[in-house]
């Protein structure tokens, strides 16, 4: 590998924010710092947008003290785009590049990002200009390849946890049955974590429906049906991108109902339809007075003063990682080992190639559901809990001996 | 005053909870183990109800580590109830209250609350049977009236103004029309703590609409086009309570429009319907793609890990307060009293009568709402923000001077 160039980086933010993707381009700031093969340090306004705008700022510029409130802070700090862009986007992007004499770009997002890093480099190569594209991890969703899990999802279990576990013991103070509806469009992780905070046998969530396990209406309604008769309450976590065994989506099916009428396209998040269809559902059928249903939405990605510590150490530490691998090679995406579990739990960090990241997806493993296809499993939690850096303990006195 | 009698005390948490419902708790638990005329603490599990049952537990043998971890709990560790008891099931408690030798009464709830401990009382004069009847006030909605504000309040405003710094930043990442739809049926208070956390000129939320300033859809369309036009994005907080001129409350308007034919009654909280609804009249409108909306919901009174110091700290001493007030007075409500404000804030608890708390409510005043009806006033932030225990401070870079 030829020595590391000597010229201007940039670095962007990409797709929904999360707690911590600022953590990451503060970690790309601090590191860059000590390089001093990285001439500026660009901030790219709105990801790529921002980029074939020339709209940029300099990084380098910002201030420790304001650099460690932009570490806390959620959401993107220097804006996101949906733009996915296609070759002559990407075209766009590289003649800016070779105008500003930038060689190097850090990408903080999901897979779509991974695959903007991946045809930007392969362009790059073709045209005979040295560029080190690096994509650092990002997402709640907590579904890319490779890496064990991805910066963002801590913050948001822990988010989902707390929300459930005050949920549940408002459940119990006002018993009825509860839904609750968590992000996360094919992969079930976030939804899983509505059960991490669970410290007594008869805690909710009772019934967690993931993306990965469809289920009928009638297996729905019979499910929470046996846990009220036996509790006289039931607190279910739902994901927005729960199916039925056809194949259909439960929120696009909301949509097609004479009910919904109103509600235009399908739209998983921003809205409560699905969970307030549900919760008509049961009402129907189980005949029960108290039904409410509560969707998290943009809550779960952008709560302040909310982060994991641990997530955001971790996330600080991908941005931090993506500059020091491009002062050794050309592209990569950052990616996490762990490499200690539970009391020990401990991570490093690798590098690996934007291919086997780019444009691809992960689903929850097998083992982390349990066999009705209702619930998640210990193994689960041992995966996750350790993400969200440690939760709250709560008392609930109500099931106490009686005088 | 007669001396206080040797005798059993109850205590219970009635309506709907809140994040430091179970601090006033501890605090009445905690001060009655100092005074040996109380002899056993009960506690009544799910209120009233729980009384006539003699539903009890007994509250002393508790340790102070369990304590503390009920105080740190948000919703009521010893359940609640929505029963508003008359004349026959007020003659049962006291039947209760004779039986078991009970003559303290402590009631943590709202207005509804206060009025059963008139009501009680007064009955129990009427018996001559000696019964000393202490409501403690807890409301995430902050209507109740002679106390400066009530416990639970401060933490429902941090969440609220929490959620919505992380969704103006969301917001300012992938920029358009965004509506959270905040509690408070009859009173605007938690509603106006979503412009608390604004740090920069341009932060949302832009326009807030209160439950004590209808307006017309026509109004309130007007209103977020100008926003919008001017920033390019938009952030609306609504209170679920929120009327047009015509006296009918949006919410009921949305349930008997078509669209909504399957969302059964006029339920404010545990659905999304009324967000939804804004968010569909804005897209018709508008035109602007991308329009979501939240629902706050029960995550807003009953959320793990996340209290208002001051509220926390003051709900407890309302819980001390009342039994101390009890060993030198036959019944009361007890109230806070701000004596320092801004940096110097600080509070007083004394006691008023039932009565003058009893089945009243208070409204946001005047001075707290802009001319215009769709935002608060510097004097209600002045008022507000201290409940909270402070905000976190938050940084966005995308409007950073430009290279």
């Amino acid at each position: 590998m030829a020595n590391a160039p000597k010229a201007n980086a940039v670095v962007s933010q990409s797709g929904g924010p999360t707690g911590v993707i600022n953590a990451s381009l503060v970690g790309v700031i601090e590191e860059a710092k000590k390089h001093p093969e990285i001439k500026n340090l660009y901030g790219a306004i709105h990801a790529v947008s921002g980029i074939v705008k020339e709209n940029f700022i300099d990084l380098k510029k910002i201030s420790d003290d304001v650099l460690e409130t932009v570490a806390a802070s959620p959401s993107s700090a220097l804006g996101s785009s949906r733009d996915k862009p296609d070759d002559e986007y990407c075209k766009k992007i590289l003649d800016v590049f070779k105008k500003q004499d930038i060689r190097y770009f850090f990408y903080i997002g999901g897979n779509d990002s991974a695959n903007t890093c991946f045809i930007i480099n392969n362009m790059a190569q073709q045209a005979g200009f040295e560029l080190r594209a690096f994509h650092v991890p990002k997402t709640i969703d907590n579904d890319l390849l490779v890496t064990d899990h991805c910066p963002g999802f801590g913050t948001a279990a822990k988010f989902v946890a707390c929300a459930i576990m005050g949920d549940d013991l408002d459940n119990r103070a006002l018993p009825g049955i509860k839904i609750d509806c968590i992000m996360g469009r094919h992969a079930g992780f976030l939804t899983g974590a509505a059960a991490l905070g669970k410290q007594r046998d008869d805690d909710g969530p009772h019934l967690i429906y993931l993306p990965e396990r469809p289920i009928t209406m009638e297996k729905f309604l019979a499910d929470v049906e046996a846990v009220y008769k036996k509790l006289g309450r039931c607190v279910i976590a739902v994901s927005e991108g729960i199916g039925d065994t056809d194949g259909i989506t439960w929120a696009e099916k909301v949509t097609k109902t004479d009910e919904r009428d109103g509600h235009g396209n399908v739209q998983l998040s921003g809205t409560g339809a699905l969970a307030d269809y549900l919760a008509m559902r049961i009402k129907a059928k189980l005949k029960v007075k108290r039904v409410r249903a509560d969707t998290f939405g943009y809550l779960q990605r952008s709560f302040a003063g909310l982060q994991s510590e641990v997530d955001a150490r971790e996330a600080r530490w991908c941005g931090r990682h993506a500059v020091q691998f491009a002062s050794k090679d050309a592209s990569g995406s950052v990616a996490i080992k762990r490499t200690g579990t539970g009391k020990n739990y401990a991570v490093e960090l690798f590098r690996t190639e934007l291919a086997n990241v780019a444009e691809k997806t992960k689903s929850m493993p097998a083992e982390f559901i349990n066999k009705d296809g209702n619930g998640i499993t210990p193994a689960f939690v041992d995966y996750a809990l350790p993400l969200t850096g440690g939760l709250p303990k709560t008392e609930y006195l109500g099931n106490k001996p009686k005088i």
